[in-house]
């Protein structure tokens, strides 16, 4: 019989230091399965971290969840584990991190701060929860312990929220705004393709569209895929790994082509 | 007992993408065991691809295989299960990838066009087939369905298939060409040293040859072992790796120093 | 019931290599759980491996555990296994390696040579034992083999060691070096924070400490963790990942900043 499924993200890099985190979850779940979702997350970009999570989860079964994008590491803010309505755990700082995930998941139903030193290593560090907390207590979670073991409940209310850009309709196009960038610079936006054909009209193989970054215009067309428009030409499409709006540049980055970075407005318009 | 083997290469990065289509195994074939090969082939080098896979599955068990690097993905292009002699079962895109790597496995057997969306994701977008259609598909072979299941039979024959460049001997010397560059700018060239043998005589260790790349004219040594030169030296040698001929700077890189690509025509010759 | 563990540490990086040596074990104990520390080894560092390494294992529960950093690869070292105290069985080249991570797991208790062909792949090449000779030897281990069927018994007097630089008090200051550079130019020094604290007094958030490197001199402030200084700002700190004294940059490159290699020799005092 399969064991239960640990998912891990982190900002920690290609080094030995995810895997010292899965020989610490491995020490106390040994029958575990262990995901890791990505530890290539850029460096303290808790907002990255958070959309990634969001959008991996849905494709995974009902497990234990563990992030860490942890700034904070050290001072004040709490550890937390949230559990969320289909029945999954999350684990990790109080930042913001987790909130997007559990809302995909069917929402917060319950969360507890970390404080029973009962489930984490022998000797914590200051700077290195992941291993010494957040690993020990997700593998406990995932052995079957009741989440009410690991510390006080706190009000899900009570939790760090982050907001992410949303789309809205103005004047016949679409004001959006980068949410997420890939290894490739193609840029996730903001909205569905729906939010864009409700204001625009079919998002029809060819269209052309404007694209409005600050003062720069570009005209670039609706394409099913990549492949539709040639090495170098942008495009507007379905993002499919990131389910929703995005734009891109065959075999190459769409973000250095538009100057996009996290945040930046764009507006999309019939041209 | 230890559950059915599922490899996965692709062209998707470092980031959270190849993640999600593990979840995505798992959730059908929980105590499947996922061995990621490597997902950072070249984007959309189907050539690399094809290369690499056929270069690991002989050292794998019997198991399924998954190959993603779908340039074409989204247009017209097949997507196809195909039986090799050993037992295993490929799956990928109808674009060539496949098809060394099922000959290093006996030679395809069975074919059949993936159509049968009762084994596919329940909403497929346009340009994510990996997660979508690919990850379920292999899932739920290594679950045991019978390929037949998939879609209907095409013939073997009528898959895309590739060609590898390959090594002639001419003239008292090899005409051979690049196959492969791995991230240290190590060359894997078509032939074996026994095809070099077969023309010059011995490979000795430290018996000169002459390398022509286009004009450029190189006096390279065979040797048994990198270590055998001194850093920032070429040798010609045995790639162990990818199991043929190679060219290799210790310390350093082929590529780069011979001005070495995918296809570039190597002559090699007795100095 | 979980099956064995066996962790695996390499310089070959992020291709299809390290996932051709994972297929190798699966082929031969299908059940073990195959856990991978590291391939971003810096090419033939065996000081960076052995360092690693040495500071997993003890995350680790017992196990095999597998390293490849070997420049030596086909000239005349030994390849090893080596059994420590708390019952691991390390299997490597005779390079020094393994032998820090022996001495973390409770010193070494034997070691044997690997010459018995039978537990190798039937093909050897010159150049990729990780692959032909030390994984097929770790699955076999892991699946129960007694160690001393692999070859004949060595002394572990005999096996090569490594020094790692030390830190010495001198003066009232601690002269130390470098052990360690991650991905981040984050700086392991050799010592602990007690070694600081037993010749310069508490170190106490925010206590100025002046350090020497070569002719440079550069005040830096003790922190209990990154985010108590400004981007940009340098700290001393207790390096939780590698367990012992750290240099870091907030958000920068300390290794950049202050012009740190491996072994580079640096002086701590207070300021």
């Amino acid at each position: 019989m399969a064991g239960p499924l640990i998912s891990f993200l982190s900002d920690f890099g290609s080094g030995s230091t995810p895997a010292v985190c899965r020989g610490v979850m491995w020490c106390i779940a040994p029958d575990a399965r262990l995901l890791d979702l990505t530890h290539d997350v850029r460096r303290y970009a808790i907002r990255d971290g958070a959309f990634l999570l969001s959008r991996a989860v849905g494709y995974l079964s009902v497990g234990v969840h563990v992030a860490v994008v942890d700034p904070g590491v050290g001072t004040a803010r709490r550890p937390v584990v949230v559990r969320a309505a289909r029945g999954d755990l999350l684990v990790g700082p109080d930042n913001g991190l987790l909130i997007p995930a559990a809302g995909e998941l069917g929402g917060a139903t319950g969360a507890w701060e970390i404080t029973n030193r009962a489930f984490w290593l022998p000797r914590v560090s200051s700077t290195f929860h992941g291993r010494d907390i957040f690993s020990p207590v997700a593998a406990h979670l995932a052995g079957g312990i009741d989440p009410a073991r690991v510390g006080e409940a706190v009000e899900a209310a009570s939790l760090v929220d982050l907001r992410l850009p949303e789309a809205t309709a103005r004047a016949g196009g679409l004001d959006s705004a980068v949410l997420m960038i890939d290894r490739y610079g193609n840029v996730r936006l903001a909205g569905q393709p729906a939010d864009l054909a409700a204001v625009a009209g079919p998002l029809t193989p060819g269209r052309p569209f404007r694209v409005s970054v600050g003062e720069r215009r570009e005209t670039v067309t609706w394409q099913a895929t990549f492949g539709e428009v040639q090495p170098g030409v942008a495009l507007l499409y379905e993002d499919a790994d990131y389910a929703g709006l995005g734009i891109a540049v065959n075999q190459g980055s769409a973000a250095v082509r538009l100057e996009l970075d996290i945040d930046t407005p764009v507006r999309i318009e019939p041209a």
